[in-house]
């Protein structure tokens, strides 16, 4: 019921939290592990910690790098517990339950957690069409990364375990872009950008991180993909002849 | 806040838990926890996954028995994942949340948790008025102590900051554009894609309404809508050279 959501550990430093994490999943009726550079893995305090949920660890899958990770997925969310200065679209683990619950079965949906001690870059939160804050004491806000994820994966139970499905009101049947297909689309705008003479590619970053911001933000569908790219392309050959 | 509510842990073994426990009330504003008999407290493993919130340790309060423990409290509930011969009054997190933050403030509530291995056991439940128990996958139903306590106490941080969620893409500072400005955007869009031999201005009315469809949900603040329309007089000027 939930094997569409996957969640992501990236360079999670301590072997215990993988573990701690698998039994957190298994609590929640989650199957879908993924783990980016993991400092050390498998490990025998993984196991352990994990309690009987080592069948999660066993299938966990074993990334380089986030951008493979998330590429196969239509919806990524981001843990961050951080103040960014470029605010992220943010939502809380309730409405990240009814986001990812309530749509087509068939998206698939990564939710990312970063670091023990620095959580997410903002290179990888740009992956991210939503910031995922779990609602705490401002004082003192940083989670164990078991427990956020405990946190998490229990509204997604609930959600899915209530008979009451809430619709967020998309309507749209199109199917959505994948991470993958987005990381090209943005590519070929920044290629597109810089041959318009629109962008010096070494001092726009900020400018393509508010366009992928809003282009993220959109969720484009496959369709929408086509005619941006189709412009791109137009722009390209003009500038050439 | 939530200083009328204590958590309570009956003969806990690991005292890495015990600092599991004060971490995640911390994080949720609970202050007040109280240990029935631990095995090994205090200790520095501990005060190590207290991870900060050593506070709440050194408050901690240590009881013989549990009937001292809860002796000034009129609404106590305890936690149990078993399911019980006698069935007791069960209620979930969110309404035990519901329950334990509207009453009048000035009632004492206890929320207790049982043994990593055992729980409670039925003398200690029928101290108590409700059970509390957490939604989960039936057939790997027993969640880390300190998990369990970070879920609960989540919920009652919800229910008394019920002002914190905001609605999705709704936290952005920047001001958004008027539908006026949204209007000349799209006669500019529509020009320039014409210029750079995209369109044809008479049929291509169904790739406008599917450009406005895209930007239209996205909600466009003006500072993205200057960068748009930065790219867009680049690619006519290219056009005209």
């Amino acid at each position: 019921m939930l094997s569409h959501i996957k969640i992501v550990l990236v360079e999670t430093s301590h072997p215990g939290n993988i573990g701690a994490v698998a039994r957190a999943m298994k609590n929640m009726s989650m199957t879908e592990l993924c783990l980016v550079a993991p400092k050390i893995f498998p490990c025998s305090e993984a196991t352990s910690r994990a309690a009987g949920a080592d069948d999660i660890l066993a299938r966990a899958q074993i990334y380089d790098t986030l951008q493979t990770a998330v590429a196969d997925c239509q919806l990524v969310i981001g843990a961050s517990a951080r103040s960014r200065t470029i605010s992220w679209p943010e939502i809380s683990p309730r409405q990240c339950a009814e986001l990812t619950t309530t749509k087509e079965s068939d998206q698939k949906v990564a939710i990312i957690f970063g670091r023990e001690n620095s959580g997410l870059k903002n290179h990888e939160l740009d992956l991210c069409h939503f910031l995922l804050r779990i609602p705490c004491n401002t004082e003192y806000s940083s989670l164990n990364i078991a427990a956020a994820v405990q946190v998490v994966c229990y509204e997604l139970f609930v959600a899915t375990h209530t008979q009451i499905p809430v619709s967020i009101g998309d309507v749209d049947k199109n199917i959505k872009a994948t991470a993958q297909q987005m990381e090209s689309f943005y590519t070929h705008l920044a290629e597109a950008l810089t041959d318009i003479g629109f962008m010096n590619p070494d001092k726009s970053k900020s400018i393509m991180r508010r366009l992928k911001r809003l282009y993220n933000r959109t969720q484009l569908d496959t369709k929408e993909l086509d005619i941006l790219r189709g412009i791109l392309r137009m722009s390209q050959d003009n500038q050439k002849k």
